[in-house]
């Protein structure tokens, strides 16, 4: 399978973030990229497409921001990483701000995902691996990965948060669509909701968006991901949420993943996008499913049994020293 | 002037609150409290008035969530106080959560509230405080001064945020209403706008919101207290916001205030409600307007002047040795 992969990706490279009332070190550590190519040997470098793909998905205010905010921070005498401290809850609308703590809140929705330096330059190249992943399937191969970090799947249209920045998955969509695919589907398997692609397909019927998660009652990101959201407008139907309990097995998670591939084949994707999270697994430092390295073997075989051509985006997983087996596990799965 | 204060309000005690990137001293300290007595001399206890007028202002999920937080903190093993890390920025909807990290974002708006253990045993006699000048004023005081802490006008219907927890201001309005005065009006006069109760009067008729604050394009809380924001449906035209510059001094200040004045005299009210923050002064720590000790005498004579019952309650001000000649300055220009 071809991989694609963009060194500037590790680029981005926060010190700590906040959780459950103080700061611990960053989850989303750049070795995470490490341990994962040594054992899946040297990657593709992706084309670069521009940031026309990119605004494609994303405001163009939210793209000015991202880029510049490091430095606004900076400017502004503040040490450290660049977030936010107060946020826009009740009615979120366009307002201009003079300043870079009033800009964090309004663009993002935690506190734990800080802007470096290199945030922008990483999120780019994260963005460009993902098209070159999927570019590759829209040439014809049978499935592609894209080896994205930072990770997407809790960036929304105008939002970061979650780790996340750019939304990898949903630029992909959008490229696919943008190039031809009439239907594209998005399969979420991370432990966490992808409450950013939802968001940014919620009213289209163009884009089908299925997830399977930690139950948002118990896991982040909490406001997003209940059973209930099924879409809006033209989207009514093109969002199926699948919460799952703390401790689930390959059994169950198994069974789900059926469900959500039985709903996909119902819309007839020309394409499909997996967002793989392998913070599903037993051993994942801050999550609690219990999916064993061999059971992703598994669950991508029941993926590719479907015969959708298929870009597979790199979201979370945490326990570095783990990632690199389970990501060749899911990827043996698939033929070829 | 009458003069109300429950001992419980030092019951909150958050040791640090997140600012520009990292932790620093809570500043909406205790010690105020003591600062404004040592001047103003022994307080009145409020009668305590129960969880009636406090419920007929906010939820009361977000009154039971409030209650219980801090416990629910500590048995989840969380060390020092309880504050959130993501927050619900895109729909806010009632949800049933089973994790107290979620529900401190579902009720709050900011990562600088902190609750400790005693915040509900203070806000509880805070709201009480408002309520005994409010019942001073409806009995017949020209003015009656509550000595609340911690403040309030950050808080709305069901969050809390910078340093508010219950809205004493607007469980005063509330109680006066419920008492027969058939229209009250808030003049808030902290450095920064009381979102909250902003938010809480914002579709009704009944209560009109007046503030003067620093522009919210440069300071806290950002997201509320433009100039565009004037109320809707039956509130169309009950609230009426006046961002002023950093810098702002007595003259721009008084002129804004009359303003204010006359449009709340064209309402009518039966009763006025005060709003009192002292971080407009000079030297405040962490505002930026340049009001000085003697100013404040002026800006109450030009309220008085109007002739409402008037209810003053405390909200900022965070130069803790200058606060008692502030708020001195300022209820000597009220007769007797
Ligand atoms: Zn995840
Ligand atoms: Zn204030």
């Amino acid at each position: 399978m071809r991989i694609f992969h963009h060194p500037d990706q590790a680029l981005h490279r926060p010190e700590r973030e906040l959780h459950n009332g103080g700061f611990v070190a960053y989850a989303e550590d750049a070795r995470r990229i490490e341990s994962i190519l040594a054992v899946l040997g040297e990657p593709e470098m992706p084309d670069d497409r521009g940031e026309g793909p990119i605004r494609a998905v994303h405001d163009g205010d939210y793209v000015d921001f991202l880029k510049s905010a490091y430095a606004r921070w900076k400017a502004a005498g503040r040490d450290g990483d660049a977030f936010g401290y107060a946020w826009p809850v009740v009615g979120r609308r366009p307002l201009t701000l003079n300043r870079i703590d009033g800009d964090l809140g309004r663009y993002s929705f935690d506190a734990a995902s800080p802007i470096s330096q290199g945030t922008w330059e990483a999120a780019y190249a994260t963005a460009q691996t993902a098209i070159g992943a999927c570019d590759a399937v829209l040439r014809g191969e049978g499935a592609a990965f894209a080896l994205c970090r930072p990770p997407g799947h809790h960036a929304g249209h105008d939002y970061l948060g979650g780790y996340c920045y750019l939304n990898a998955a949903a630029i992909a969509a959008q490229h696919a669509r943008d190039n031809g695919v009439a239907r594209v589907a998005i399969l979420d398997i991370d432990y966490h909701h992808g409450n950013g692609t939802q968001d940014i397909f919620y009213t289209r019927g163009d884009v089908f968006y299925a997830s399977l998660h930690a139950d948002p009652a118990t896991d982040f990101p909490f406001y997003w991901g209940h059973a209930d959201e099924t879409g809006e407008g033209a989207g009514q139907g093109a969002t199926l949420n699948l919460p799952l309990a703390r401790g689930t097995t390959l059994a169950a998670f198994r069974s789900a993943q059926a469900k959500a591939l039985d709903a996909i084949a119902a819309f007839d994707p020309g394409m499909l996008i997996v967002s793989l999270g392998v913070d599903t697994w037993d051993g994942d430092p801050i999550s609690q499913f219990a999916i064993r390295t061999q059971d992703y073997r598994a669950l991508a075989a029941d993926i590719a049994a479907r015969g959708w051509p298929t870009a597979i985006l790199m979201e979370g997983g945490y326990a570095i020293e783990a990632l690199g087996a389970n990501v060749e596990s899911f990827l043996s799965g698939f033929p070829g």
